[in-house]
């Protein structure tokens, strides 16, 4: 018998959430997990490090972007992404369909994939599941996601219904890389914020029999209820021995009810993107490094949290740097960010292993804006 | 007897070069040396440990900068700029009188100083002998400038001839604070490209006794061999037991021929802002990392480097962050090229300890564009 890939340390009782490992061809990841973004071959400002010490296990890169620049051809040669960018641990890569129906220019949906712009130079391109496979397969991805279309909210049911039908056919193709390398193949769930239409995708994909299950196409303004319903229609009808990941969320609110819910992967650019803008998370909730008031704050940005940034920097340094918009100060604020993000993972797994996931969930709460 | 805070450990037999140590209240330097430039209290983009790494021994820091934002008073009630910045050894900072006249708008210099609006705000402030030397006081620097005027270049006679009797008026106040504070204080001899200036400015700071001198007002256009005149003229008059610090200066050609003219310190923006703008020094002269041939090259940017950016990134990952602008790209950057300026001044002082100064200048010469 074979040793599934991944495995489940503990499910909770009363709780669809459980911890667990995944297996890779780069190691071990511990869920639940948080996936910092790096899209360009880059976690914006830090190094591999940094992630390290901050506890990252496996980043996210973007097929859309590395496939514009500088091509998925090139990072092969240069001995696939992990050599490329001196990252020898796990990475997911998303399809790139996401980022075609946000950033790209002059959109054509086909049955047989999108024809769209780059945004960087307005050269025309075609990626459809074959072509996002291929990409994915050339950058030598431990996680690969299937081509899907992402439709915008609030979408008409009609318009989703079809896109439904397409991500379904896509899917299809998608499947057919399943042991092409050793990277695992997930297949995304669809269907917008129509119950039914989620449990019609989820079942046409659990008939594909993908390695992981996505719920995509979430966290694009349908508000936090909404979500979690949707979090609970798809989860309800998920095998239990294979991976979920929630695309693109969240905010720590967000993951403490998504691994409630049964999550077991996270991606955001919250905890990097918010760094750069100079807001850092503490165990009491957000703080403006900005304010006037931390202009001669000698303590670290958390006194409960032992990271690199907290360790050696005071508020009043961090908000000079920010102020003086030095550098340093965005790759000391996504240190911290990261590490926030980290610790938040672990303390949620724990719980579980535990069975005070209740307790914690209720104390997180009580923490924020105390 | 006292033992000097400077000693020189060799000077060559046939040139003005010498090796030496400069004790400073956070520890020991080692000349010749230079000096990256932290602004604003941070060696843009990159932290503490990549300056140790690298072999930095003391930065060079602002005065205007720093009393501008976030102001003296603050950096000297969190402890001083070493624990503000966390970077616990040596500090030397400018006067601010070149940022003044650089940066500043609408300046009046008067015999008191000069008043000037901020390039931040437009906020009006003055800035004098005492100014300068109270903020570098709060500061905690260990290396503290005398206030002085930085004439333009071309400059007519006259106003040079009066500039350096002003600067010598401020110097005589800037004595004042000498065993104020740990701190050493300079004088920095100013006369434009006027040989008999140069050495009337020279003369007048000898009898005011400085703990060391510099040669300020070059590197502003005036040309290699004039640059080099200027520096032969004023290091011959200078006592052998204080330390010569040829400010600004600059490309690893300028500190080569500096050392050999005799001077023991340098400072230059040129390591870190080029690295920002994509150029990196190697053995063999410069490159440009934006360049399409680094695409898929393989090579770290230096064979012979053995810095943390060359142990682990290739020229096709670096060019490619730079063309993304990443910010890890300004980051790995500037490691290489302060580890290059670090590297060329150990080889310098080896080769004064060794003799063998005229040797090394030749390969360096003949390595250049090979």
């Amino acid at each position: 018998m074979t040793v599934s890939y991944f495995e489940i340390a503990h499910g909770c009782k009363d709780l669809p959430a459980r911890a667990g490992k995944i297996r890779t061809a780069h190691g071990v990841i511990e869920t639940p997990v948080f996936m910092p973004v790096g899209t360009q071959a880059s976690v914006k400002s830090v190094s591999r490090e940094e992630l390290e010490e901050a506890g990252v296990q496996i980043i996210l890169a973007n097929t859309y972007h590395l496939y514009l620049r500088p091509g998925h051809e090139v990072v092969k040669t240069l001995g696939g992404l992990h050599r490329f960018m001196n990252w020898p641990h796990p990475i997911l890569t998303d399809s790139g369909g996401f980022q075609v129906y946000s950033l790209a220019k002059l959109r054509k949906v086909t049955e047989e994939g999108v024809l769209f712009q780059s945004h960087l130079d307005g050269s025309r391109h075609f990626l459809g599941p074959d072509e996002a496979m291929e990409i994915q397969l050339a950058l030598g991805s431990d996680i690969m996601m299937a081509f899907d279309e992402c439709v915008s909210y609030p979408c008409d049911y009609e318009y989703v219904r079809r896109s439904v039908e397409l991500t379904t056919s896509w899917a299809l193709k998608c499947t057919k890389y399943k042991g092409r390398g050793p990277g695992k193949v997930f297949g995304i769930v669809q269907g917008g914020t129509y119950p039914d239409l989620r449990r019609k995708s989820a079942e046409s994909l659990l008939e594909l029999d993908f390695d992981g299950y996505a719920i995509g196409g979430l966290s694009v303004g349908e508000g936090f209820e909404l979500r979690n319903e949707m979090i609970r229609v798809v989860q309800e009808m998920l095998p239990e021995d294979k991976p979920v990941y929630l695309m693109g969320v969240g905010t720590p609110e967000d993951i403490v009810e998504g691994v409630c819910l049964g999550v077991d992967m996270f991606d955001c650019v919250m905890p990097t993107r918010n760094a750069r803008n100079g807001t850092l998370f503490t165990r009491t909730g957000k703080i403006s490094i900005k304010n006037a008031k931390y202009v001669d704050d000698e303590r670290p940005p958390d006194e409960n949290c032992s990271c690199y940034t907290c360790r050696n920097y005071s508020r009043a340094y961090l908000r000079h740097l920010f102020m003086a918009r030095e550098l340093l100060a965005y790759r000391l604020n996504t240190i911290h960010n990261i590490s926030y993000y980290m610790n938040l993972m672990k303390d949620l797994r724990q719980a579980i292993l535990e069975e005070s996931l209740d307790r914690f969930k209720k104390s997180f709460y009580e923490r924020q804006g105390s």
